[in-house]
């Protein structure tokens, strides 16, 4: 029996499954930052034309895997399963998002890291051969994640110099056997890492670890160093995080080379105000799918190791003065088999 | 290549991945029931010694996935991944459950339907050769669920005759490559269905079409029909949607003769006061990791097929005065290869 496993965590997908497609959806303050120009598609109203800001992150999920499909001219019939989650409790805009596609559905809850939580098992899914296509798919919604998590946006709280911004938009990726790429080639499973943190305005210190550990079990486990990537991502430690991920590897006498984070890529830190960075599901998702994708389609990336990074508390768990416990899930992405 | 799908939803583990050992952890309700001589372990504190009753569940994730380590005589380092799931907010339960293990952890949320979601993403996993071993698990708590979907205990609010009580247990399976069974043979992805039920005092109303639609492509996909199984067994229908379900397969003429249902199975309808019967994630994992599976590995069966059943919704949904989408995953485990 072939193994695919290496190392403790690490993953070979030997028949390389291809990325089809994909699709970014952004919202207004996602337009107005540096990367609007990569976006599928962008709104002015957070609310899409929906009678919710919820119904409008289904909408957003809805119109990425819609836009993802059109460019790989694949109908709902040819679709052999959707991967997704999203932050909202009981992951509702994803469920609601594919209610009429009559695709098997498998829902995930990674916290942020589900972009790369769903690409590891739509990965899983399409090179096992257990399904021919599939879509990996998440979002977040700056309105719906706030008055969930935090406050009512109407109280006008003030936020912390470590809070990070939700992002509004949602991303999707279609996986299949194609001759043309980018590939899959890899992945590495997170653990649940918790060095103690309790400040849930301070998320970046929160998953660094995680992401620490998991790069670290990625280079390890497949023998590779961070030079052999010409990017390093991860999804959402904003400036606070990545400072600390590139501190405990500096401790190791390791530096990153090309290393970036979606969460400080997505906005301009100093212009729009939004103090750490972007953060939430849809911060990587989109930054991927809209972003790097098509940097890599240009020729201008060749191998990036994606880093999708979680915190997975709830209110309720912070309530009852527990610390946050992190996770991050890598995959590599190449543009050649 | 090998191609492992079947028709739209169903999938075949060709290398028959094998349930090395199961834990099935109850409460008190539980112990009162019909099925407390088949539990590993119950707490007459529903607190299970914690300070809340989310720390309760947690403990009864853990609970369960040591007792399945210590009966398949596995640890920690052996274990390649963890896939699991639960009804809280962020699925904490698991998530701070696994915490301490160090083994890569795959969160999901499929509603009720988890238990039957992880398997089947752990038996992919294991079958591809991605992991060589991995756990799949679940769990739900009676107070949490209710003060989270319902109302404050305290408040002491009516049900409806339609309700269902949630199971207070957690349940937990390790795959792996064994010579001996039982043997996951098969399995069918659900699909998002809505009939557009809105009340959501009655789930099994909600989850028997996602039931329906996920049996129907279980036999058509693998040409197979409700005789060829010993044992259908739903999630958490309750004596509703169990009602309803045979009815949706009587108008095609079709007769489920072996056909029962987790949520009736696990307490004593009349005389525990617990209306339609059990439901939550803890339902059907108890059920299968505690009664099921026992039953098999005395020969009393020998080809189950094994349906979990969520309702997709959250709180905040039915605020917004949406239906309730469900979905239904399905497992074929057999004695023999």
């Amino acid at each position: 029996m072939a193994t695919l496993h290496r190392g403790r965590q690490s993953i070979i997908f030997d028949r390389r499954p291809a990325l089809l497609s994909y699709g970014a959806i952004g919202g207004k303050k996602e337009h107005e930052g540096p990367l609007a120009a990569y976006f599928d598609d962008t709104s002015q109203d957070t609310r899409f034309r929906q009678r919710s800001w919820e119904k409008a992150e289904q909408k957003m999920q809805a119109l990425a895997l819609e836009t993802a499909k059109r460019k790989a001219g694949l109908h709902d019939e040819a679709l052999g399963a959707i991967f997704g989650g999203d932050l909202l409790n009981q992951c509702v805009s994803t469920s609601f998002a594919v209610r009429d596609t009559h695709v098997p559905f498998l829902g995930l809850y990674g916290a942020c890291s589900t972009m790369a939580e769903s690409l590891l098992l739509a990965g899983m899914a399409v090179n096992g051969g257990y399904v021919s296509t599939a879509a990996a798919m998440s979002s977040s919604h700056f309105a719906t994640a706030e008055r969930q998590y935090r406050f009512p946006l109407n109280y006008g709280g003030q936020r912390t110099p470590t809070a990070q911004w939700t992002v509004t938009g949602a991303g999707c990726v279609l996986l299949g056997q194609h001759e043309k790429g980018p590939f899959l080639h890899a992945a590495t499973m997170g653990t649940v890492v918790d060095y103690g943190i309790k400040d849930a305005s301070n998320m970046g210190a929160a998953m660094a670890p995680a992401a620490y550990t998991t790069l670290r079990a990625h280079f390890d486990d497949l023998h590779l160093s961070p030079e052999d990537y010409d990017l390093i991502v991860t999804g959402d430690l904003g400036a606070v995080g990545e400072e600390i991920l590139q501190e405990l590897f500096q401790r190791d006498g390791v530096t990153l080379p090309h290393y970036r984070d979606c969460g400080t890529m997505i906005y301009d830190l100093k212009r729009q105000d939004v103090h750490a960075g972007g953060s939430g599901c849809g911060c990587s998702a989109v930054v991927l799918c809209g972003y790097l994708l098509r940097r890599m389609a240009k020729g201008e990336y060749h191998n990036i190791l994606f880093c999708g990074t979680g915190a997975l508390l709830s209110p309720l768990t912070t309530q009852q003065g527990e610390s946050i416990p992190g996770i991050c899930h890598a995959v590599a992405i190449r543009d050649a088999r």
